[in-house]
């Protein structure tokens, strides 16, 4: 059995107010098989690079546990590429340069050795890919979680519905939850999500946490306050990463866990930040990994006697 | 042994997207003192208002254990008056009008009967006027509480330094802590902030929760997750009564009992944007704010083994 994530692996030029790089290994498949690896191997990465991806950060991650079968390689071409800028507040940024280049002819073909598929990370791609890979999958997935984001709300809605109804969890930012459900609160955006498919939606609001609802329960998990945000890049990934990575490990899909899955991939994003693209994943040990977690825990716990 | 509370009381115009209101009681000590008193009793008010502030409103805040020995009254004079329009996003808003009036020659003397201050809540007033207020008081309070605003940074930094030197708790938004401190990080804010003076910050983040910062220990309060917010204003002023209403309650200065006063201030904000103005805080009952404790104890609390 196995977590399978699609999305995209790809290059990333990044500048932050703190610096500058101008080719970085990056992608959202990247940074959810770094950041899920730490929790669950196998992972069965669905993708597509080109010639010029490093077959260096291939062995790492299959060191790590990720496979390739379902990565089509297109040797005369050339891997996504994404270029951004930073704003102060890091919450912002602008883009500078989308080249699509293999991404356009993205048409993936699910390996056989992927229909063990037991969890299914469906990371930010058009949406009618993401149903694809769902329609390929002989047997549902115990857990169907889909990321996507507000292009694909104003350029594919009638798709985007179609993935909705097929999937367990819909992580987005606030913005997008706002704009997919046309509610201002977050509260009621939440609901008329869950109205169209996804019984459990996780809205990410970057350095102010992230929020759980189902039916009318919710939870919140903070960010850690850091004294430094590097680079943001790739952050929304690697809390996915650890989201489903937990769950991949426990096997757990119920509310509770979730609430325990969202603390993961909020300590991994923490780490996330802290150096330019997926460098800092690279270098975690376990034990940092539980030092973080337990600073979640001291972060939010208190004791009150009614 | 007594909290006492200096502010404005005063009259507010307000205008949200959900409704318009031309003339409401406000005031920050007003505010704080619907709050604290579900926790704790007596609490003297020192403000300053005019002939027209109406008696009814006294009345109702003397019924619960509010003293009015250090308001002065002018009896020929206006209140302080304050008029403000919501954005939809209601975290941002637009100033209408600013009347000082009476508040223009605020100069108050504490009466005898204030000098068992045990705890004293400093609402946002002038720094020189807060400054005055604490060295009229014989003996130090246990626990002095401070808000204040981005305008005195900007037109009387060297006052409000002052200040800041004596009292133990600071209150303010994140861009406030920012424009203090001069950083943007917010661990490091509350760093430089602490060598100002407050061993205690508190960053209110409106509706992304609050954080109190001591030594390197940091606490996180999400805001919870509200279907409709009617109308913001006086929230923060709520929160500030509803945390040294439990302090003064339990007399417990701990960072462990300050982030119960957190919890508890964030549950009166959370009441306090349900109706306009104080209207809501008018009609609550025990068992509803201690339901409402219970539902941040659940937002907040999971379970996690490493």
């Amino acid at each position: 059995m196995s977590l399978v994530v699609i999305g995209t692996m790809a290059f990333d030029a990044l500048e932050t107010p703190f610096g500058k790089v101008d080719r970085i290994i990056g992608g959202s498949a990247t940074y959810v098989a770094w950041s899920a690896s730490n929790f669950t191997q196998p992972i069965k990465q669905v993708s597509i690079i080109g010639g010029d991806f490093p077959q260096e950060e291939l062995d790492a991650l299959a060191a790590r546990g990720v496979a390739f079968d379902g990565v089509d390689v297109i040797k005369d071409g050339k891997s996504f590429f994404w270029s951004g800028r930073y704003h102060m507040d890091m919450n912002t940024r602008d883009t500078l340069v989308t080249d699509l280049n293999v991404l356009a002819q993205f048409n993936p073909q699910l390996p056989d050795s992927y229909q063990d598929c037991e969890f299914l990370m469906l990371g930010n791609v058009v949406p009618a890919i993401q149903l694809d890979v769902i329609k390929q999958l002989k047997n549902r997935p115990k857990l169907v979680v889909m990321d996507t984001m507000n292009f694909w709300m104003e350029t594919a809605m009638d798709d985007l519905k179609k993935v909705l109804a097929e999937v367990d969890v819909l992580m987005v930012n606030d913005s997008e939850a706002r704009q997919l459900s046309e509610e201002y609160s977050l509260v009621k955006a939440a609901a008329r999500i869950q109205a169209m498919g996804p019984k459990y939606i996780i809205i990410k609001k970057g350095e102010h946490g992230a929020l759980l609802f189902h039916g009318s329960k919710a939870f919140f998990a903070p960010a850690l306050p850091l004294e430094d945000v590097f680079d943001p890049t790739g952050a929304g990934d690697t809390f996915a990463g650890g989201f489903i990575g937990h769950i991949a490990r426990t096997k757990d899909i119920s509310f509770e866990n979730m609430k325990r899955g969202i603390i993961v991939g909020s300590a991994m994003a923490s780490f996330c930040v802290e150096k330019f693209g997926p460098n800092r994943l690279k270098e975690l040990t376990m034990e940092e990994i539980n030092g973080r977690i337990n600073e979640f825990v001291d972060l939010v716990q208190f004791d009150i006697q009614l």
